[in-house]
């Protein structure tokens, strides 16, 4: 009879299609790279109660937990090659949650062409946690770094921004749409981009192409571009009004001007954020319509430290922290 | 001022010394294959109060989490490349914790030749829980698979087998090494397997040149011969009393000849289990001696499916369950 971890294992095995997953028979995979490529590696992994609600849908939890990976391989211009999944559990997980994490995990595997290599499970007396490595690929040498922007580039960023963090504020209270004066189908849009982030994996080839330092949006716009200017040693200014905002997003903040903070510092975007030579912008933007996503710019790269953002009256606005830290 | 993120990365920093960690100033590594080489892909995570107890030195917690991943490529024959951290901790974990987990990583990220390239720092209302992703290399297409085990193959393991399952009864009981006729020395020496494991990554070459099968034991001997068995379509013979054990053992074992039963299907042994042709025994054992550590030859590969352990008689001893399973 097989053990409880075996049947676990045979949840997964259908994502497991790569041929270094050795059909998860063995514990380890062996990857064969592509030669003249580089492995682009990251780690990253969300907590119930910490990153999801307890009660959100299996299979949003899955996807989740595999795109805000996605996301930093599309910001590093790379292909997906693979995952290796570890998975903290309950004793008492319902079968029924597992399956519909496989099948929802399953599912964007095979969207994103990102197959399951490997992985491991363990029980966990605290709440689950999934932690997944990617692996993805770009030509040697070409990653596109966090450290490389430069004076008088252009600063631009993928969709919008704010989203999941005014979703998140939704999912907590539920007399908050009300407030907002948002109607249904906007309320969901909102919660929908907490939930479910849409990785820019479309955008991975035009951002290898085109951008000069690019990394994704997950901690706040201001805080991940303080963190790249810091890298890069130089400074930013961004226009507020310039951000692009989801017309559920523009209601909300007409309703509570305040909002803006938690729009330009909350979080949980999973946008790409990328500074570009004034030369490549047009190039990119291009690339990117033909992909179905917006690139829009938003400030440029100048000299020194810091980032500023101006609103509309070419004030300053100052924020009291610029982007989520767990600590 | 840093984020509490922030001062965590730079506790980190100094183990991140491999050119694809980029100092740790991405969010990405990207590494540069050695051409001609496989990457050989594990993650294996624990959790405390699951793997560890809850007050486990903070050193010894952080090389159980690395060495629990290392021992799986000493069992592949793979060289360490590096890993990627992902850690879980309550928000009111202490600086000192942190402190002294970060140097035992440390550690043995240099004594083990595995640096750092890269991880995520999430909270969590549960336990602390460390998941590693690791990277070995092998030359290509020569990862030692645990399918490739043939009948007529010697079955060897390495070092001592279940010390780390009487260790963690000595960890659960205080009253246990009386009861076991056990000095301090041995039921420190017990303790110490299971809080501090052992893997054999001296042997990955000898491993590698002279293995048909292998696999590293985590879950426990006869249940992982099972798997390995499985895998490969072949059954198993092993004798209870070639089994080595330590001199700790061999004591507790004598007071109760029950512990027989959590010795060989107990677990947590980071041992390597392996089989190997007639011909190739003898240069393995010359050049694991060479190395230190004793490979010894436990029993032998046959037809059919299954695993047998005969004891002292020649009687076939039955286990309740042949490995550790979390669900």
């Amino acid at each position: 009879m097989p053990s409880g971890e075996e049947r676990i294992i045979d949840l997964f095995r259908p994502m497991a299609r790569h041929p270094a997953a050795l059909g998860l028979i063995d514990d380890c995979a062996a990857l064969t790279p592509e030669p003249g490529t580089d492995l682009v590696l990251k780690a990253d992994a969300i907590v119930g109660t910490v990153h999801f609600f307890a009660d959100d849908p299996a299979d949003d939890v899955a996807r989740k937990a595999l795109r805000v990976n996605l996301s930093d391989l599309a910001a590093k211009g790379a292909k997906p090659i693979g995952f290796l999944l570890s998975l903290a559990l309950p004793h008492d997980i319902a079968p029924a949650w597992l399956g519909e994490f496989a099948r929802g995990l399953g599912g964007d595997a095979e969207a994103y062409d990102c197959p399951l290599l490997g992985g491991d499970t363990v029980s966990t007396p605290g709440p689950v946690m999934i932690s997944i490595a990617v692996f993805g690929s770009v030509p040697t040498g070409t990653m596109v770094r966090r450290d490389a922007a430069r004076a008088g580039d252009h600063v631009v960023v993928t969709g919008t921004i704010g989203d999941a963090s005014l979703g998140l504020r939704l999912r907590q209270d539920a007399t908050t749409a009300a407030r907002w004066g948002l109607d249904p189908a906007q309320t969901q849009h909102l919660i929908g981009r907490y939930r479910r982030p849409q990785p820019r994996n479309v955008l991975a080839e035009a951002i290898h192409g085109h951008a000069r330092a690019s990394m994704d949006v997950s901690d706040g716009l201001v805080g991940d571009l303080g963190k790249m200017c810091s890298a890069s040693g130089v400074a930013a200014t961004i226009e507020a009004a310039r951000v692009p905002l989801s017309d559920a997003a523009r209601v909300a903040l007409a309703a509570d001007p305040t909002l803006i903070e938690p729009i330009l510092t909350g979080g949980d975007d999973y946008e790409i954020l990328a500074t570009v030579a004034a030369s490549q912008l047009g190039p990119l933007q291009a690339a990117a319509a033909a992909a179905g996503v917006a690139v829009t710019a938003i400030g440029r790269i100048g000299d020194g430290p810091g980032v500023q953002v101006f609103d509309d009256d070419g004030k300053v606005l100052a924020f009291r922290q610029g982007s989520y830290s767990h600590f």
